[in-house]
């Protein structure tokens, strides 16, 4: 009797908190709309995590095979957070999941609760009854931050998500039913294929706990990730089918039912299931607990972080978290901007993921285990897309965090057969994907901004290691000649632009160090987008080894032109360390702003946009394309010539045209938060343009107000007059009570505290 | 200079040493010819290892895959220790390695010199230039414990072995060579098949340091070994090929030369190469560290147990090893004789292996890393084998060892998700091979002998909880009826027996610990065996689940008759714990001694023989089958008759038969030790015919005399007068100064030390 009526009495108590807490002035979590980005191309997904977390506890509506009969399917690419709006079934709810990537990987450990016949197929979209999949519709779902909850129509359950760092909880309310089952499918996984199972490793500890792990190889190509599995109540029975095509090696375990209540399972394709019988109504709990390291430690983590069976308090501290993110930024704005800035805001501080056990303890890059030793060691390093933005963006709203990730990137560094930082890094893994060496932007960012609770010595050894690694990727004859030749690579441009703007950030990160001679070198290299330019057409151009520009050459084209996700008309404004020596190698600020003008004006010919990676339609404006990141330092390129209004113009063009609070409202990739950070940046009124400078362009701020408490306890105001939807251009601008005349601020002045505030006008 | 001075010097001194100490009456490896058992049946292998060591670094002279077009291939069954003497060529030197064993594993890390162009692939025996494999011979072969060499004749490399516990040691001499190669096989296996590889990782840290692990699903089901190889000088240059049927996902891998000087490889089939110039003579080392844990547990084993480049002191040190625990007997006898006795005394002092770091670190049955505290962790537990005699056998030599692997099959049942204690375990895996529950057996003689420095009321709960584990093969049934039905199991009548016996030494451990109630119900239990009797036929016999007995039945046959490796006529006898009641129970002593002698002399057809799995011809005496462990107590039964003469007959033609100190000298496989075992208790006269009793059954001592050398400091000499070929029979005993009439003598009387003199004669 006791027992039950402190839950209650807490339930009480809890539920008139939250209550009062959702109408306070302060519940920034109703501004959070998750489903935001997960129709068609910006790859979020809907379910429950807390800043940061390591677990992404979400539905996935398919799990479509990356290869079908031998072949690519292009399918997949939807699925690369497992979730599409559009979709009619979920299949279950797994337990990783990237936020906005354009390749993928994870959704590990599937669960689907079920009534009736046990069915341990998925099924198929076509055809749901055929598998354990479940309809379900929007009209039942609700997605908040760090909670999940949907009705699965078939078997009259209802779902109910929500998280901790390192522990997913699943509340499912049963009808009543003689057959209800709690699956576990370790056969799933997003961008799956029939060899990335490598190994999946089960035992059945007692009838509430089940531990394992599964080992993949994916876009992590040597992936272990542990689990404990803790059921709120006893299962009657339990079991599980080997889906391997080719059974492995049986010997003496032959003579074992291994299918039926047998408690250690291993092979390559299992899916599990654990039996009750349900009264009407009752729900059946389980936490979820991962680890890089052991299952031992996957219950560490799970003891340490959920010791209790109370959802309703699992979902309110994880609320009360993202609340206290959140309000790192307390802005003035209508609802919609205000769910665009606040889901934006999620979305930046969804990644990196932590990446260690609650004692520090995480699986490095040579597969060993290491102790974070001082710092939170994260993962889920996107840095071709979040050098940009994301990070500079933590060095003002996350520093202590941002500081974490880079002693994070040091330590793969150490780990490192290669001796380089990350260049795409997830879960012990480098996948190597995309170009250039971007560690070494965040660094230098957080070195020139003197965010360094790390060794910024090491740091900058690490950045030059780095950047001499002769045999990654035409570095080797980029240090030799000075641009990669188009022969030895498809991409020579952009990666040449890339390294450029990459050694430009080590000078400047040498050059606060005192380490001149190094600022020397890396800044001769910086000037290197001089090589690949084309003064005959006006254009960056693929350059063959013997100097000569290629011939066939399209500007318009993005396929096999040289450059990766863009074109010519978009890379040849990637100097983004130098646009004033851009403008002028292109021919003076005149042809610069028409350049400009065209790109964001100009009709792009279908066949064009057919070529162009991971944007919907929408995701375009003229020919410039906001859904991929090369250009997202474009539309602040007008600062640098006599039209800076037109970058105030189109930034606001940009916002209003990009991001919408609606499930199809990303243009493009959400990038694990670079196209957020953006819209951060942007809406508060200016953006790093160079990561690595200590200054940030001023555009134009789509707020009335806006307030950042920062770390050090001060706090920078933006304050904006006269601000409406046709009032985009910057009158004057005043910095703590002094005119401000300068088309940028630095990011002393906003660490500093104080009010700037711009006066806004209808002309410009 | 004096880099190169020091080594010479040393060089000298140790080879004076050694040959000093070659002389010497104590150089006990002088007997040991690990070549005993490489040819046929004995499944045991040549190379180097120190006693008990985790390293078994020995030449594989083929690796046939377990199946050819998806069938069985039997020939797997010849090299389940990877080298057979009748074969022609090496495919080079592996760390791990069964000894003995009638079913396989290991295997790991093949090592394999060349010279010229680079074949990556191992050819086949038929083929032997179409690979890397060499032609070697005999006459240039030399096999000492922990010391092998040989010349491999292709290459006109002298490869050279040793090893500490944790470390092979190789020494390779190479002829003037520009392309010499060091080549790195991970596809090779013992035991292997297609996908038996689960997963390689390698790491080519810097130029003389490589590091990474394997992980199999063979006979363990889910084994992984890490490994960290050091080389005595820096290759130039290296590359790998991966021979993955199905390339697996490849991702922005694709963009690098992964086959060359790339320091990052994984995947499932994958040879590496590792490329030097050589002068005439030049030797090129290689250290080879393993662990259970990580690659930096490989590199702390490597660095602590092998930190120099002294080969011949680490093969010194390693000899030294094996000469005090050969030492502990020291026999008098022909040479022959005394080749036999220590060899098998080396086979016996070679499993179970070591199984942790220096550090006391290695990974459980739950694939998680534990410590071992307080004790040394071992594996390799072939128990249905080695409860026999091996591990009575370590009572008396090894007693502080013995000690340990019960701790160490202790852990095993903490971490078992069965809660049962290891029936044939390795590598953190249990296979179940064969049936019965041994670990109860092991525990049982050393809580009824004493040799007790672990929990001995914890040991008999573990005992107790395994022994009532209904879903275990039969286990249910046979509690509930007092036999398992001939429906429900093939070997229903042999696994009933040896439930039997293992009840009754549960019985006898908890007499031992006053728990009187467990004492009386275990030996209930323990006389089930007399409800697979037949009285009607005098045979035992399988049983149906009515009561009847199975009508056809053949007590000759082993083909599905109802035991497991053997026939009626040999399991009738298997009541090892009650030879008294047996006797009683099969119509007295006169017919007894019939059965019995018929068993030696009676002649088996050869279809019988073809049936019989594991032995050669030579492996069979009549009808007796000592290649198979079942009937090892049989000669001794006579004792319990009015004909003990007969077991002195019996076992000295046993003795005589079964054993020789060549190739072929063994009729069976050496089952990890057990058959040296029993050679080693009656060459020196006596043999535990129950083990879990304090009795050891009398015979007819082989030598002249022995010491045991005990580790309490005590000696137990045996003396033997008149002895000689054909004086087998025993006329009198005296221990101690006093005529001894029993047939056996106890443990105690050993282990206080004393003399006991055996006076023999032609006549019985």
């Amino acid at each position: 009797m006791r027992q039950l009526f402190i839950p209650v009495f807490l339930a009480v108590l809890i539920l008139c908190q939250y209550s009062l807490f959702a109408q306070s002035s302060d519940n920034l979590v109703q501004y959070v709309r998750p489903i935001i980005g997960t129709q068609r191309m910006g790859h979020t997904y809907p379910g429950a995590t807390v800043p940061f977390g390591m677990v992404q506890l979400s539905p996935d509506t398919d799990t479509i095979p990356y290869e079908q009969n031998g072949k690519y399917n292009p399918d997949v690419y939807k699925y690369c957070a497992g979730y599409q709006y559009d979709d009619k079934t979920i299949v279950g709810f797994s337990h990783t999941h990237f936020s906005g990537t354009g390749h993928s990987d994870l959704g590990d450990f599937l669960i689907m609760p079920s009534t009736g016949d046990l069915k341990l197929n998925p099924g198929t979209a076509d055809k749901p009854r055929s598998g354990f999949r479940s309809a379900f519709s929007h009209a039942t779902e609700v997605a908040e931050a760090d909670y999940y909850k949907v009705k699965l129509e078939d078997y009259n359950i209802l779902a109910e998500l929500t998280a901790t760092t390192r522990v997913g909880f699943h509340q499912y309310t049963f009808p009543a039913a003689d057959q209800a089952h709690i699956i576990l499918d370790l056969v799933s996984g997003i961008y799956n294929y029939e060899d990335k199972n490598v190994w999946t490793f089960v035992r059945v500890e007692n009838d509430t706990l089940v531990t394992g792990y599964r080992q993949t190889s994916g876009w992590g190509r040597t992936r272990t990730l542990y689990f404990a599995m803790s059921f709120s109540r006893p299962f009657y029975q339990y079991g599980n089918k080997n889906y391997s095509k080719k059974e492995v090696y049986r010997g003496f375990w032959g003579k074992f039912d291994q299918a039926h209540n047998f408690p250690e399972i291993a092979g390559k394709q299992i899916r599990m299931h654990f039996d009750f019988h349900t009264r009407e109504g009752e729900k059946i709990k389980l936490k979820f607990a991962l680890s890089s390291v052991s299952t031992d430690g996957a219950l560490l983590n799970l003891r340490t972080e959920a010791p209790g069976w109370d959802f309703e308090k699992v979902r309110q501290d994880g609320q009360a978290l993202w609340n206290k993110e959140l309000g790192k930024v307390l802005v003035d704005a209508g609802k919609e901007e205000k769910e665009n800035f606040y889901t934006s805001l999620y979305h930046a501080f969804i990644n990196p993921t932590v990446y260690m056990d609650v004692d520090g303890s995480y699986r490095g890059l040579d597969q060993g285990i290491h102790k974070a030793d001082g710092f939170t060691n994260y993962t889920t390093f996107s840095l071709w897309d979040t050098h940009r933005a994301l990070h500079p963006l933590f060095n003002i709203l996350q520093p202590r965090r941002n500081a974490d990730m880079i002693q994070s990137m040091l330590a793969h560094y150490d780990q490192s057969p290669q001796h380089m930082l990350p260049v795409w890094s997830n879960s012990a893994n480098e996948n190597w994907c995309m170009s250039g060496y971007h560690s070494v932007s965040v660094i230098a960012d957080a070195i020139v901004k003197g965010n360094t609770p790390f060794d910024p010595g090491k740091a900058l050894d690490a950045c030059i290691a780095t950047s001499q690694h002769r045999s990654f990727e035409g570095l080797g004859v980029y240090i030799d000649k000075g641009y990669i030749p188009a022969e030895s690579n498809g991409v020579s441009v952009s990666t040449t632009l890339e390294y450029a703007y990459d050694d430009w950030s080590i000078a400047q990160a040498a050059k606060k160090l005192g380490r001149m001679d190094t600022y020397a070198a890396y800044l001769r290299r910086s000037e290197n987008y001089r090589n690949v330019y084309d003064p005959s057409i006006g254009y960056m151009r693929p350059r063959l080894s013997d100097g000569s520009f290629k011939q066939s050459f399209d500007v318009l084209s993005t396929n096999d032109q040289g450059f990766i996700e863009g074109n010519a008309w978009n890379y040849s404004l990637y100097v983004p360390h130098d646009p004033a020596a851009l403008i002028g190698m292109m021919g003076g600020k005149k042809r610069f702003v028409q350049h400009l003008d065209s790109l964001f004006t100009m009709e792009l010919p279908d066949r064009f946009f057919a070529e162009t990676e991971d944007i919907t339609r929408d995701g375009i404006i003229g020919n410039y394309v906001h859904g991929n990141e090369p250009s997202h330092h474009v539309a602040y390129l007008y600062n640098w010539t006599d039209q800076p209004w037109k970058t105030q113009e189109r930034v606001r063009m940009i916002l209003q045209k990009q991001y919408r609070p609606t499930p199809d409202g990303l243009g493009g990739n959400d990038d694990c938060g670079q196209m957020s950070a953006w819209l951060i940046f942007s809406t508060l009124g200016f953006y790093p343009v160079a990561p690595g400078s200590d200054q940030y362009s001023l555009g134009s701020p789509a707020i009335r107000n806006a307030v950042l408490h920062l770390e050090n306890g001060k706090d920078f105001t933006i304050e904006v007059q006269d601000q409406g939807d046709k009032n985009v251009y910057v009158r004057k601008m005043v910095l703590n009570g002094q005119p401000l005349t300068r088309r940028y601020i630095t990011h002393a002045e906003i660490m500093n505290g104080g009010k700037l505030v711009f006066y806004m006008s209808a002309k410009h």
